[in-house]
């Protein structure tokens, strides 16, 4: 399946970091949800092994970072930057929650380059960072503790923007073979007359007990194999007395 | 703001896990989310410093975390439990997207314990974990290279839990004064004299002159101070002529 397109146009920045560790754990997680392009700015310490053993198979996103010297470097082709943060502060620039905001990072990724921009493990985006920054996006955290992880912000705007270009597919379920109508009438009137026959349903005060029994199956959407083995218990059942 | 209630119904459980860095990791991610209840299925280490480094101020969690030997332990009181997994399997249950998942799980999670199972870090959930489970939960991810870190994976669905509770708000922007209508044609005007006076603007034959410049403002959405300031440069430029 073919990484969306607009995906391409995205990429990430991360200002300042002092762990090269998250640097690596940023890469896997851009990876996990299709994006490659990675600029950081001033990274403490890049290339490290640190970087290299948390990117797990993300090597490819580390050996294409583009490192610079000024933000504004980083951003120089970008139509569109938007600062990530997770921290109440005074804002300069009115903040959109990640969700909210997506959608219209998306639309100008269809015709030229995005920038996500994260600043520093500890101190965040300062504000000459966030004046470089057209959008100021939040993720929306607990109050009483928003300290989120730097790999972990990344992880998440990456997860929403490639949920919402539609990119990845769940896996898809073993093939089930539904029931018919045809099966599962066959199987209730076998669990009635079952029911009837051993003296636990009275034909005469049915009660709700096949009422229930539907609703019961109904929730669950009975495969034809599941309806056989039922069956089979019930004539083994009946076999039996 | 009090943790959305169906929160404190929902349980993360780490069955397995060979690090205990991740499993620390998982615990700030939770606590960033508003999520508090941890349950580890034998872990192979823990409590243990690498946990408690990478938990950063998440040490409550980490202290409050429940051991136990079997999943089935983990899961004894709980209405339903969601087996969590990043991976293409052949699977015995039907998986749905995290997203679609989600109100199902927290309408559970109103009236009783709910709980998130995650897989060990290589090997997944088992079979006979799953078989535990009575939802399979898929986070849509890179089919090339669906490696999602354990605790890359407990922030997503957490951030989704959280985002659909509609628990946290993003920080309010700063109080904005936006320009009245009468502020805004005031500015207009005045541009519009400054650009005929200076010659710029033909009044014979304008364009689309002034259309583009309400089309600019408007998307900007003026504020009051912002007029001013330009109304105050336009002044400042025409008495230089």
């Amino acid at each position: 399946m073919p990484t969306p397109s607009a995906l391409e146009n995205i990429r990430i920045v991360l200002s300042r970091p002092s762990h090269p560790g998250n640097i690596g754990a940023a890469a896997r997680a851009m990876k996990t949800m299709g994006f490659a392009s990675l600029v950081l700015v001033q990274p403490r310490r890049f290339p490290d092994p640190d970087a290299a053993a948390m990117a797990a198979g993300a090597d490819d996103i580390l050996a294409g970072a583009r490192v610079v010297e000024t933000l504004e470097e980083a951003l120089a082709d970008c139509s569109l930057a938007a600062g990530l943060s997770a921290r109440r502060r005074d804002l300069s620039h009115p903040a959109s929650a990640l969700r909210d905001a997506v959608p219209g990072l998306l639309a100008a990724a269809v015709a030229q380059p995005v920038a996500l921009v994260f600043g520093n493990e500890t101190s965040g985006l300062s504000n000459e960072e966030l004046a470089r920054c057209q959008r100021l996006v939040s993720i929306p955290a607990n109050p009483a503790y928003s300290s989120l992880n730097l790999a972990a912000s990344v992880q998440i705007a990456c997860y929403e923007l490639a949920v919402a270009s539609g990119g990845f597919e769940v896996a898809a379920a073993r093939e089930r073979m539904a029931a018919t109508g045809e099966d599962v009438a066959g199987f209730f009137t076998h669990l009635e007359a079952t029911a009837v026959e051993s003296g636990f349903l009275d034909p005469a005060n049915p009660g709700r007990f096949m009422e229930r029994m539907r609703r019961l199956y109904a929730r669950a959407g009975l495969e034809r194999e599941e309806v056989k083995l039922l069956r089979g218990l019930l004539w083994r059942l009946t076999a039996k007395r």
